[in-house]
């Protein structure tokens, strides 16, 4: 299987998109831009999600659910966001089919059931919400509103690539309604925290966390936070983002609360939200050109055991052993599959599991049997090892620690290679082609170099780093004075 | 608060919809016939979706996701289930919004973004599902192919009611692929068992399961099982299908599998959902005039205590052995709410948490404190104890074991003295109005007396019972001869 593989060193893109396909995550559909979340790859997205609602959860909000359509009226309400994604929105015109007489069996729309009022379909729901939280907030004592979704979206985008931009996605956005500008903020910053959090500890990614530039502000926010990561062909990708949007909803949709002293005031909003392009993410930090590999937290299984055997009583006396190592597993909190099929080779299971990433292979045949031993397989590594039997399941539970840790050190050391500082323009371009990454480098804070390096180069600011030390020097592009470096990087 | 409320003997329907409204449930949307589904509805629909998914996963399914658009020309392309939806789906037409020339700072269609082919917002998922299948289905091998999906989906009704019948709703639909008609209807009846097992068990709400007529079965299906319950009104409610689909999908998308012996055969198909309309079931079975009745399995907390002090020091003498009995709770697995707000006197939150359905409510005062002793309420029967702090937790946990089973019980003896043998049209008739519940009376089999009894009486079969019991009989409309009784009922 390995050997028809095109490497990434070969053709990148080639290399995600068959490797989407071949592991089994997801496929384009008969829809255009829109893409089948196949069983493999949704199991991967529910473990996400159940991470993430727990720590949303554990933060002290509350899940709910908000139309799929949104009104024009109220979509156009907040002119910033609506501008933003006034080019990407699908618009449902009518609500009924009836037959169509010039094609026997076949449908057309009514043009009697045009609506009156056009629908789109939720690029991202603000409008709705807010529209919404009209009716939920009148008093101090209502806030804070703290409120996630999981839901579809769809944003009508050109060029689609499976996971990483797709005309429909899955998502969590989460809407927040708070009394004060300070407490709004910390709110913004407390979630993008969540997603470095989760992104770093489960999906073991190392992310930068940062602000957006004006230009590259969320639609309709008067500030962006955040993480930025950074993929093995040198391209950087937004993990997610969480946005202060200030009062600008709150006027747009008139949301007022009395406040302790009853007087009346808009109310500050947030909104942060991850999505599908996480399995984008998780896919190409990780996966090498024998295929998918998962970190352990996210692994559908854990470890998978293939029996080696020459007919049904070795198989037997196999299963008899692997039984009580199964059960050991998961008492241990290991998520195991028993793979006893006979309808495939062991080869052509080990291809499939290394295919798919499975972080552990465990193989037993009727020589092991005898030694008391298994063979034991890393995906990260590659590496096997013949070892006992005896105390199995505390060796696998270290050993998915210990691979769970590594990929992120690994991906962690390409990433900290990959921050460069420049100081002049031909040194930013040379980096950027040949090495690739995040450019640190000056710029004069206004949206005009920021448009041009763009144009250039086809590198935009990743984000202003949140911890950025204070520095002066002087603009990469224009040479005028500048306090702080910011990441450059071309992006996904 | 119960004192404004309208009572079920006054005015059923708007009982019910101000309950949904009052009980913080759901509310109607700026989108005709939408729904927002709030935070303690979402929590109560969760717990459904996890206890669902948990067996959907144990009988051996897995969880995908598929667009939410279906081109037209898949959408038409198995007849039958195309002419069943036509008439209320929502079509996508355009891809873009542009400024509107007319007026500054709003947005119209763009004119130039029509789609070649116009989407339809999927009402239920066979014709996307399908002609995917078709590539994932080549052998006997990939068989049986058995997913579900969580998903909302679309369906233009003119009348809409909160959670029973909304424009856009949220569901599970599976849909499964078989080798043999055989396993198909195996996998059918598996389900609508599923199904049964949970509503019965979780929701404590007692089903018929049954065969529907070939009138009201699902557009597209050659059987439909279904679980039918009954609403405190009388009024028949449908509150799950599993359909058994032929290969009369397979035959539209032309998916066949290479059989053992190499022959080509179509694939047997079934498809199966329940959606939120479960809620509608959950509120109509239980609830009484003071509000929302929640068996403790699906309350998003099955406990809560209120604290009745004067000052600052009982509060604080009452949380300390308040935390004890919480810590104890939820060891015994009990969820448990501590609202100690003191911007809310005791008998306001006694009257939200009723009104919101709380099973079991723990009152906790400085004389109690003396005594060690609480106030136990029970939801279900309003009736109130004083009882030893001393074993708390056992006493809670047995009781919402008891209200559990109670609710069953006396949803069931409702149930059964509302199902009626009548054996002429006029009794009929006379049952139907003044009693309600499900007639169970002889009918000919043909739908032409389906319909004029529906046309006379509102009242349709509901089901054929899966345990009906042979008895010669004369059709209660035309007096043909029928060899079993089916259930009559007016229906949601």
């Amino acid at each position: 299987m390995g050997k028809n593989r095109v490497t990434r060193e070969e053709d990148y893109s080639k290399w995600y998109n068959d490797l989407v396909v071949d592991a089994d995550l997801a496929e384009n559909s008969g829809v255009r831009g829109c893409m089948v979340i196949k069983p493999y790859g949704y199991a991967i997205w529910e473990k996400i999600q159940a991470e993430l609602d727990r720590m949303f959860k554990e933060t002290g909000h509350q899940n709910a659910y908000f139309p799929l359509f949104v009104p024009k009226s109220l979509f156009e309400a907040e002119e910033k966001n609506a501008e933003g994604f006034a080019k990407e929105c699908a618009v449902v015109t009518h609500y009924r089919l009836q037959n169509d007489p010039d094609r026997p069996g076949k449908l057309r729309v009514d043009p009697e059931a045009k609506l009156e009022e056009e629908l789109i379909v939720r690029p991202t729901s603000e409008a709705i919400i807010w529209s919404t939280y009209k009716g939920w907030i009148q008093s101090y004592r209502d806030l804070p509103l703290l409120i996630n979704q999981w839901a579809n979206v769809v944003r009508w985008e050109m060029r689609t690539r499976l996971f990483l931009r797709t005309a429909e996605f899955l998502w969590q956005e989460g809407h927040t309604a708070h009394a004060t500008k300070k407490e709004a903020i910390a709110e913004a910053e407390l979630m993008n925290n969540v997603y470095a959090t989760f992104v770093e500890n489960f999906m073991a990614i190392p992310v930068i966390q940062g602000l957006k530039t004006e230009s590259e502000r969320f639609a309709g926010a008067d500030e962006t936070y955040c993480i930025e990561a950074l993929m093995q062909d040198g391209k950087a990708l937004q993990a997610g983002t969480s946005h202060f949007l200030g009062q600008n909803f709150a006027k747009a949709f008139d949301v007022k609360f009395a406040n302790k002293e009853g007087g009346q005031e808009y109310v500050w909003a947030t909104s942060w939200g991850v999505s599908t392009r996480l399995m984008g993410a998780l896919i190409m930090t990780h996966s090498d050109d024998q295929g998918l590999v998962l970190p352990p937290k996210l692994a559908p299984y854990q470890v998978v055991i293939v029996p080696i055997f020459k007919n049904e009583e070795q198989l037997d006396q196999i299963t008899e052993v692997v039984n009580n190592v199964v059960k050991d597993l998961r008492a241990a909190g290991v998520s195991v599959k028993y793979d006893n099929r006979d309808t495939m080779r062991p080869g052509a299971k080990f291809a499939q599991y290394e295919l798919q990433g499975v972080p552990l292979r465990i193989a037993i045949g009727a020589r092991d049997l005898e030694n008391g031993t298994v063979e034991l397989a890393r995906r990260d590594t590659l590496t096997k090892e013949t070892t006992e039997l005896e105390g199995i399941a505390t060796k696998v539970k270290n050993l998915l620690e210990d691979i769970q840790s590594s990929l992120h050190s690994r991906a962690l050391a390409y990433r900290d290679s990959h921050i460069t500082e420049v100081n002049d323009f031909e040194e930013f371009k040379e980096v950027l082609e040949v090495k690739g990454g995040f450019l640190s480098a000056h710029w004069d804070g206004t949206a005009e170099t920021e448009d041009k390096i763009k144009d250039l180069t086809k590198a935009t600011i990743r984000c202003i780093p949140l911890d950025n030390k204070k520095e002066a020097g002087s603009c990469v592009f224009t040479g005028k004075p500048s306090t702080q470096r910011v990441l450059f990087a071309k992006a996904y």
